[in-house]
């Protein structure tokens, strides 16, 4: 939406729910809007593609939501929105003592925040974000927090996914065209962090400094169709208009016998001036079959290095299929399936920019504590199911390694606590009492903190890394990943635990808040 | 994403995919950049949410496109990008001749629109826009184009499914926390044309000038408890501050032995004071059957008035699900479920504002005719499918109405043909030969154009309807669509047809394509 100064209070402080405003007039009445606490970001389950669960999420979005809470205040403008905000029977909304108050303070420069760094494997009811601040500005922050971590964390998450299936070939983010307005760029960096290489959105690939990617569509070749020239003719056009970056969409009218014959025409033409052809994309039928025949094709020709582009409603669960296809008829046509898979690249749209079949991440920004008499209260919402209570207080998130290097389990423990300290190490399962699982000293190669400090009192207090590091830190992770945590279906489930003493709290707080409410 | 200088490229003419300005570049070399051309912009298929496929669609999202066209032009800084971008052999990707002409031609101020208007009832394969413009600059519309109208529409489509499962009760959109940035503002706007009433999103609200709804969350109740208080005294607080405007969330502790009598106890003390209390909220556990139970309790203590809000990963079928339950429950304690269904409010977030279960609209804009030799020469994509090639030229869009006043089909004719002048009227299937309908003029009522002048060369020609104007379009349109085509499920298909001309050009163009690539 571009029409400024209409949609203007649309992605300021006013990007929020109108409950967190009605709650932060409350706490205000109650005098209790500055008061000290803690909210943590969690996600309560791994997103489900359409009953294909991931096994890990990689995490992704925090530079956005920083960059906003940094640059967002409230204006005369939002405050005017709120004056003038009635109820059905004509009684303002907001007051104008609180009006005053949010004029004052109404921005994120008294917020800190901590956070596990983009990139990084992340597990269920894990902080991702811990945000400490004044209670109305937190309750007011939630909705943009949520809306801002989010959908980052879904689309890195498939994108590494898909590259995983694609065993690791070039991949490429076509979606913005499918996005919610400009969130397509949110998905496009998040997709960069997770596993895309590139994308083929212009205008974020050169806000990051990536170059974007992409040749052409149908609409050339069928343009050259209707002013009465052939598909030759076009991909003539297009090689001279691009002789060292000549990928030729091959679909149009009929691949096998038409587009592909004429893409080796024309790249045998663009040999002899002495350039070298890029490739081809397939982006209808059978892809794997006909990536095969293409492949057969261009071989023989003698383009063996000739990339082959496939695009068209792909996901993770696609490629893996595809590749299996390809495993087993390219031996039929005399070609080692790894020289064929080698010269792949995918285009995958549609199903990375929307996280097609887990669209919404199942995450909640909760309060967990509360700063009182000079120390930390544990604060907890006792839900219907124990897995959904979140766990209070204030903690810390600690990743442990194997004896073989490989993470075997985040462990969440009280502020004051050491697992280092802890010899064996009970992990305590976070809702089953009856499961706990003990580790010696000796079986642990290493410990880490996962919460790193970003922003203190609204001051950056953290280095953003490059989508280059990112990427390097999510690879690292991944690489001491299990394999069977990273099964694309029905993977194993990685342990996320409680040391005892958290344990005991969270539990002592629910039969708190239990007897106190049968009163 | 906020930071305006990194991310000003994002949002702005370079908001496009890669392969539109290759192919401009090319269209530039060959002197056909400024060739007069048409695109249609049409979706093909009914989203189909998780197997239950609309049998409509609702139109949405012309007005933020319109307003980026008339906003946006290539800068400065987007040709520095461009200039920047090195091909992997470090050839420049964009000569300067190019830039140069981008320059000065790269903005909207030469296209011309024709849409169909917002809140209307729109069918597949029918042109929802019409672009005409010079080539180059179509061909780099196509992305933001898809971009701003596939999303709003599957969003203001799901909207009404739901308004239509809730039997027209007050519809609420909560989603901006499960949206892909500030597409949720999009999404929002889309969902107020479709079916909502109201909006918890703040910001775009206010830009629309409706007011935002809600009250408080969970974590209002958990901080009363944190700071040793009760759910009693969270209410009360709440209600003293809110007394003409109170609905309480009930199920934070335990919705039927806590929450609601809680509630009671505060209405009775508000209703005391003179006020009126507003109602009280759902959102976890069997939300059918606490609403029958909660009713009771409500009706019991005098408060047959009081609101019940229900919430938690509502959508259609979910609402459709509860309705039934409570016709089935609410009779065995006494009341006549009609009168629960009249105090029910929906509030309806992830699964509306991602349009869950179909997430992406299968839409596509597609080149359909070449301005030559003073007319219009169509042009087509000969698709492996005949379903999927688009129908080519310059065309009218018409609405047919029975003698009963219902719609019964939408008719593309060729720009120069009134099917007001055929009798009978010959309706030929888009791609299936041996499907004819015939209508006597004696059983039609009345024929519609459905597209209308919104930009000529850039100007705006077309007075915006206020939303209130949009949804009575929407709701004239779905008065006059016959109710199997209003199913949730299975709903019978409406027609879409060619008139015979139009038809037999296609196919002559189909054979024309295929014998040409077959030299």
């Amino acid at each position: 939406m571009t029409n400024q100064k209409k949609y203007a209070p649309a992605e300021g402080f006013l990007f929020t729910d109108q409950y967190q405003l009605t709650m932060a007039q409350l706490y205000f009445r109650l005098g209790l809007h500055e008061q000290h606490v803690q909210f943590d970001h969690i996600f309560r389950k791994y997103p489900d593609y359409d009953h294909a669960a991931a096994g890990y999420c990689i995490n992704a979005g925090l530079e956005s939501l920083v960059d906003w809470l940094r640059n967002t205040h409230i204006t005369e403008h939002d405050i005017d929105c709120l004056r003038g905000h009635c109820g059905p029977g004509g009684d303002r909304m907001f007051q104008d003592d609180f009006l005053d108050w949010l004029r004052q303070e109404g921005h994120y420069r008294k917020i800190s925040l901590r956070a596990i760094p983009e990139g990084r494997v992340v597990h269920p009811n894990v902080p991702l974000t811990v945000v400490h601040g004044p209670l109305a500005i937190c309750q007011i922050l939630e909705t943009s927090l949520l809306n801002h971590l989010n959908y980052p964390i879904l689309v890195a998450t498939k994108a590494s996914r898909v590259q995983h299936a694609g065993r690791n070939r070039p991949l490429l983010e076509f979606g913005i065209r499918r996005a919610q307005g400009f969130g397509g760029n949110v998905g496009a960096r998040a997709a960069l962090i997770g596993g895309a290489d590139y994308t083929s959105n212009v205008g974020i690939s050169h806000a990051l400094g990536y170059p974007p990617k992409g040749t052409h569509a149908h609409s050339m070749v069928q343009l050259f169709l209707a002013l009465g020239m052939t598909e030759l003719d076009a991909f003539r056009a297009y090689a001279k208009a691009y002789p060292d970056n000549c990928i030729l969409l091959v679909d149009t009218v009929d691949t096998l016998n038409s587009g592909v014959p004429n893409a080796i025409k024309v790249f045998e033409e663009l040999r002899k001036e002495g350039h070298d052809p890029r490739g081809i994309r397939l982006d209808s039928g059978d892809l794997a079959f006909l990536t095969v025949q293409a492949a057969k094709m261009l071989d023989d020709a003698g383009f063996t290095d000739a990339a082959i582009v496939l695009s068209n409603e792909l996901d993770e669960m696609v490629i893996w299929q595809i590749l299996e296809q390809i495993d087993e008829e390219a031996p039929r046509v005399g070609i080692d399936p790894e020289t064929i898979v080698n010269r792949l690249v995918y285009g995958v749209g549609t199903k990375l920019i929307t996280s097609w079949g887990a669209p919404a991440l199942s995450a909640a920004f909760k309060l967990v504590g509360v700063y009182k008499d000079s120390e930390w209260q544990p604060a907890i919402k006792v839900s219907e199911s124990i897995e959904k209570t979140p766990n209070p207080g204030y903690k810390n998130a600690w990743r442990i390694y194997d004896d073989r290097g490989y993470a075997t389990a985040d462990v969440l423990s009280m502020g004051d606590e050491d697992p280092g300290d802890m010899d064996p190490l009970v992990l305590r399962h976070p809702s089953d009492e009856s499961r706990t699982r003990t580790l010696n000293t000796s079986g642990i190669s290493n410990m880490e903190l996962l919460l790193v400090d970003v922003m203190q009192q609204g001051k950056l207090v953290y280095d953003w890394p490059s989508i280059e590091q990112i990427r390097e830190v999510k690879n690292k992770d991944l690489g001491r990943l299990d394999t069977g945590v990273k099964r694309l279906v029905n993977p194993h489930v990685y342990h996320v635990s409680l040391t005892p003493r958290l344990w005991e709290m969270k539990q002592r707080l629910i039969r708190l808040t239990k007897e106190k409410e049968k009163k």
